[in-house]
Formats: C-alpha cells, structure tokens, sequence
C-alpha cells in the first residue's frame, strides 16, 4: 500500500498542503514549527542515510527497490531500518510490490525543506 | 576576531570556492560527500538549534548577540552551547564585541544546503 500521505511537514491534521514552517530567515520559529522541522533535518543528519537518500533520489525512475541499494557499506537489514526512518520523516513513501519494498522520494517535502533554506536578498 | 572562512561544506583543504556535493537528486553521494553534508543537516536537526539559527537568521541587520536571545525555553550557557554547534557546523560565523560575541548566518553555506535539496524537473 502506497502511504504517500504521512507528509509531516503538513499540517497534523493533513487539512492544508501548505509546508509548515517559513524560510528560516524570515522570522523566529515557534517551538512547533521547530519541532516539526527538525524532524526533516534530523533524518538527513546521518551520512549512511544521506547516502541511501541521495541513491532513491537519483534512481532511474525516481524510485529504488532495497534489493537495488548494496554499495553503501552497511548490511541490508542496516538499510531497511534507514529507510524506514527516512519515510518516518516523511522524506520517502514506499509501496510493496511482490517480494520488494520500492522507495520514492517525496518531491513536495523535499522542496518545502528547500524553501527553508531559502535566503532573504541581502539588504 | 571574524572566523568566517570556516566553511564545511567547502574543499577540506579551503582551495574551492563549490560546495561539496550536487543536489541530493543528482547522483549518488559518495561516502566523504554524505560525510559533509551530514554535519550541516544534523546541526539543524534539533528544535533548539533551529529556533536559535531562525532567530539570528531573521534578526534585524541578519546578526544577533547571545544578549538578545532570552524566549526559546533554555538557559543562556544552553543557547551559548547551541549557537557553538551551529558555528562548528558552519552555519553560523561570530564575532566578539567588547562582552558579547555576536552571531550571524553564514549565507554560502544555507545556500549550497539549498541547492542540495533541489528538485530535478519531472521528467
């Protein structure tokens, strides 16, 4: 089953599509937007599931099945328990089809982590 | 004195003027890539340290003394703890001014963590 819906950087309650929290420079985050959007961060803090990221991300099609990802160093059960936490964040969503786990990006979490980042004109 | 040559996401050896690494969309990181990179996401991966980094980021003039910072819920040598992960990391650069150091947003930096999460057009 796709779960293309937990997309935590929406509103809990998945009423509205828009992203959580402004660009950084914008004004001071409220503690729940802070919470909400380190959770994005935190999941992209750790190089072994950057790495695995980065490798969905860039997959022909835009999706990798776990039985395509075998170069990064770490055991397959070590790459399942990553991915899981990358779609935790809601940074993958992942569907099973036949024996396999596929993942995708989230392209909409994605740009609104990008548009944290954005930065004001200098003055 | 200003430490604003301490750019991670640079050459280790400060030669380039590149960030490190190609949108996470690109291609697959490698592991000294992921390795970078993940320092800078994981210095935002906490809601304390995201509060802080908005707050200096959108404060007026785009610099801020630990002086100014008092309603994020932390103790001041917590918030002073805090902003020294985010210039260890890069992200910030400070400055000492009589008593106080004063904290700004490293913008090279945000910028390349921005264009890591870039998006490739749909094909």
């Amino acid at each position: 089953m796709s779960n293309t819906k937990v997309l935590p950087l929406l509103d809990p309650a998945g009423q509205a599509a828009a992203p959580c929290c402004p660009p950084l420079t914008e004004r001071p985050f409220s503690a729940q937007e802070a919470e909400t959007a380190a959770r994005m961060f935190k999941a992209l803090g750790d190089p072994v599931r950057l790495r695995l990221f980065s490798l969905v991300a860039s997959y022909e099609g835009g999706e990798a099945c776990v039985c395509d990802i075998s170069d990064v160093g770490v055991s397959q059960p070590t790459v399942s328990h990553h991915l899981k936490k990358l779609k935790d964040a809601g940074l993958l969503t992942s569907e099973r089809r036949g024996t396999w786990v596929y993942y995708r990006v989230e392209p909409s979490v994605v740009a609104a982590m990008g548009r944290l980042l954005a930065l004001r004109p200098a003055a």
